[in-house]
């Protein structure tokens, strides 16, 4: 029987197929394996600072494997260093790190496992810096952490962007149109690369690959010719052009409205209708790609991530992130977590294999 | 064996599930039941006009009953009665219903068989006024025909929406957010009603019932009052506010680019956040609503309409729609069935069980 | 406000996907409507006579609307009327409705709600007959009760077989194989019928329609001399043999081990082998069918259900079963719900439609 | 450009999705890139033999990606080294392999590409024994080769494995009852090991660890004590009892019928719910997992080994298979791929995160 009697945990950052299974499963390892209890923080670091919390017990997470979701509740406000206040009147921010540093002394927690991605991991490397002890599990849909293979959530997320694309791809090819599918993925390219071999994507963009407008067009126009009277086009977020801009959500003053208009996907729309004379039209899968219940592979790796903080936090490890290494899960530093992010190398075997099969990236 | 020997068949308007299935049953059933070829006319009333025709025989359509699309190609530009065309450089319309006429005969065509929508039903009774032996079969997504009970496309959009409904759900629970889906529907809210109904949405705004955006907000903030952190909203592309105009797609100049907008759903989003001051995401389905494989009821409706209409047809029956009246197929005249919308009462049945359940509508 | 102060509901028999949503609708209903308070009897009619009861208010139902199964538990064992009992070491029954009427009395109730398939509504038939004010609520996935066109969880079993055919379809065509499928239907030949028409099943067996293996076998050759290398057969559980004894799960006693087989499936796919000289695959889908999230279209038709017994609750209507016909729900005396059953017309339109367009029936 | 010119690939053994996407992705792979064309072999070794072959050109395989099953076909039964042939009326096998050799030489091929399970593989090498250039791709959803990290087709039929597990646990905790559901796998237990721990089985059983019918049914005891009153139980075709043998389908003669039993599956409900005396339900799943769509985790790793082994072909690479290691598609020499199988390791971190989670494995 371990040392360690009660530990905390905390969902933080934007949703994430997968982060039930990571609590069912480091709940019930830690109370059947090891004897220890499990405190859970409401809404992300805010119920750290706050000091609102929910028991985690067996019974409650049972039956939470298959949702979507996280029961803890998440926020990506709540900086415990740079918490949104107002002083006389002035909007600003403060630091609550010390308020953090007393709820998590006032439980009586030996550890605090912190679900979360690039965001959640900074700040609980900081935390870790003022001396709690912390324990990480990578949260991404994104895919993009560098120091493991893989995070759940993403399965899930390619999930949903392909079966969008199996939908778009039969009324492309029976209105001939163009269509355009804008995916996750601000930094890196991972959901519209996969997505788009997985859906016979005709052009993939990528932010690691900027692309001309030029060479999109000509995409388009060289499958006309060959007989192929639509075309697939599935982009990130964060696509950009070459020499350009990364496009963001931004909003346009319209007479009386303001509106936040969709970024890479109605944009490359927009300009491909002008210079193409048909009908383009796009998509925006948005926060669909955060919900719904985790694919059987994001279920497994997120409880093999439980099970594995659980032992880890049993044994004293800490200030570290559960990684998955080639079939195995593992730990690496924190402070190696949050380093860097993981982007598509644009001369990997992957996207050489996508434009052996006819993909185009833009770059051409 | 019926005197009937070819019959010709087009799909127009949008794209929608079970046209597939529909050429597959009448084929079948001209073919082995009434010894009648088929003629497909490809991409709508252009094939019929410019005579471009792909042979149908039942080896052609084997294995497409669960497609998505159409074999045939659809269009919805190229009415006979107004053709786009540039004259001395003017562009313009031409009537070419002649054309139409022509080839119909030149196939020696004892019929033409018309699925489609509002649009393409209005055409083809057109041409019948010009002589043409005209069967329709139904076809819309949003279920707005008034001469039938149903139409088949209209129960796969509604599993498309409500999946991105249950979606949503776990991620605003997760982020206590508000959350507001756009779907089709621009005259008719059957998909936005329905689909709230079967996927929990906590408001349902369709054309038929003009909402206040005060009533939305208070919606949201009565939710939160009894402790009920998200608010689940759907809306019509065609939904209106009170005394206000219908919300279209529109333009928008911003500098250098020119943006199509989502309509309702990105504004009623921005205008939520603002009177809100918290977070509300927005997520238009689009597309993704017409395309995918159906869903067994609407492949077996769609099969039956296929079925009677080669009946129909090989019977002498004409100028009339197939249509759907309780549990049996029978017809409609066509003049009957391009006369009217079948759109929402908002003092029906199916809307009182809505708000019984809780559902509000934005007229409160 | 009406007179009626609290209701009790229990749901019986065997399981189907969109009982939540019922209990969701009637508890919402009931309370924001009514002032209606409900009470839940577990188990079915075990709760009843055992009282056995969980409180259901709002909040307790929020969120179960796509859940599959019931809050509330089922059996289809207890009926009050013949308990299983041992009495001097000897296994027999017992009359325990008494102890029913006098659990129902003690909760004051105004009135019991009653959702169940044939055998439940009976039962609750009787316990009227004995005086306790009923509403019934339909339900069963085959579909076959007379006084309702159609009851809630028959298109989600309906999906289910359909999306197997789907995967069975692809791999019987690589493989040249006959592939049986057996699905649920003891009486009534719904399931086979319209999974058989959605999912292109070549022969259809259900009970209603005798069927003779040779005409099977001819069926399977004829299309193997047409060049269709695979032939998809649907069986429903209860289908039989002409002049035969429907088909029974029955125990085989092997040596040392007793066997439970599966019916029809099993035994058609091995004398199809044997008479076919070819690899013949059969598959029972058995409860998958009873299982899952219910589709939009149970979730809508359960809701409505639900809304409409709260109503019927409030207005003091009793002794009749919630019902739809065309387009509304409406009521039907429960004397008549339990009459007869309602089977497929050999002779109806869908029959011809499905025979339209190719498939065989073993009839012919 | 390459030397090579012309190379021939087949599809073996049992059906497996993802198996159109590794034909799509090498045919578009040796025509863009390369210049070789390729030569498919129906249904398996048979068509090498028997010299039935299907010229695939990029357009024969656009649109295939999606697709389950093949569009060569497949068969298990026509070893060329053993064909079943009849010599004086005897019932015996031939040998021959030496006409796969001309036809081979025939068509003036490179190289055959062999897409097979250990089966068809073993065959290859025996052929590359004779001097047939060969390259294998890994396909089985057993995921049971050693050579390889994973094979596509695996996370389909996990993913449809664990859709019923979902399914029947609603329904098994509606109805308290035992579920046992047998899935795939013969000799190794990676389907029913990962769908039940993405499915919340309470007890898996697999070939790798044999169980006790005792410790079976005390985990269910167990289970009732804590007041779970279901339990899912997943059990693997090839699953044993300690000291006891694989359960193999057998045929069973009952007077007249001689009837294929399941094994595992059948044979555990029926012990158990005489060693428990209460409810259990088998459901057996077989060859649904087969079928369908591949997922985009299949479609990606299948279009990965066909351009992997179009490149190889053109670099004049032999005997070897093409492997996932790590994230890296690579090649192993074939004579390894056939040496042993890929077995779950008892003691394996998997094994152990599922006990962790309260997983019986039946051996405790």
């Amino acid at each position: 029987m371990s040392k360690v009697k009660r530990i905390g945990v905390l969902t933080g950052g934007g949703d994430c197929p997968g982060l039930n299974a990571v609590l069912r499963a480091l709940v019930k390892t830690a109370a059947y394996g090891h004897g220890i209890s499990v405190v859970g923080f409401l809404d992300g670091f805010s119920g750290l600072i706050r000091d609102r919390t929910l028991r985690l017990e067996p019974d409650r997470v049972s039956g939470i494997l298959p949702r979507g979701g996280t029961i803890l509740g998440s926020s990506n406000k709540d900086n415990p260093f740079r918490v949104p206040a107002v002083t006389d009147g002035v909007k600003g921010f403060e630091d609550r790190s010390d308020d953090a540093m007393r709820v998590f002394a006032a439980y009586g927690l030996d550890l605090l496992v912190v679900v979360g991605g690039d965001g959640s991991l900074t700040i609980a490397h900081q935390l870790a810096g003022k001396g709690m002890p912390i324990l990480g599990i990578p949260k991404t849909i994104d895919n993009d952490l560098a120091a493991t293979d893989l995070t759940f959530g993403f399965d899930t997320a390619l999930t949903t962007a392909t079966e969008a694309l199996d939908k778009l791809h039969t009324t492309a090819a029976s209105h001939h149109r163009v269509q355009v599918l804008e995916v996750m993925g601000r930094y890196a390219g991972w959901i519209a690369l996969q997505a788009g071999l997985a859906g016979g994507g005709d052009v993939i963009l990528i932010p690691e690959i900027p692309f001309t407008i030029d060479s999109v067009v000509e995409a388009v126009k060289e499958r006309a010719f060959r007989g192929r009277t639509f075309t697939l086009i599935v982009i990130a977020e964060g696509a950009r052009a070459q020499g350009g801009e990364r496009f963001v959500s931004r909003v346009v003053e319209d007479s009386t409205d303001s509106v936040r208009l969709g970024g890479a996907g109605y944009w490359l729309s927009a300009e491909l209708e002008k210079r193409l004379d048909r009908e383009v039209r796009g998509t925006v899968l948005g926060h669909l790609q955060r919900g719904g219940s985790p694919t059987p592979f994001d279920r497994i790796l997120a409880t093999r991530y439980g099970v594995h903080a659980a032992n880890c936090a049993a044994q004293g490890v800490r200030q570290v992130m559960v990684a998955l290494k080639g079939m195995e899960i593992t730990t690496a530093p924190l402070a190696e977590a949050v380093a860097q992010l993981r982007l598509v190398d644009p001369e990997s075997q992957i996207v050489r294999a996508a434009r052996a099969v006819g993909t185009r990236f833009g770059d051409e």
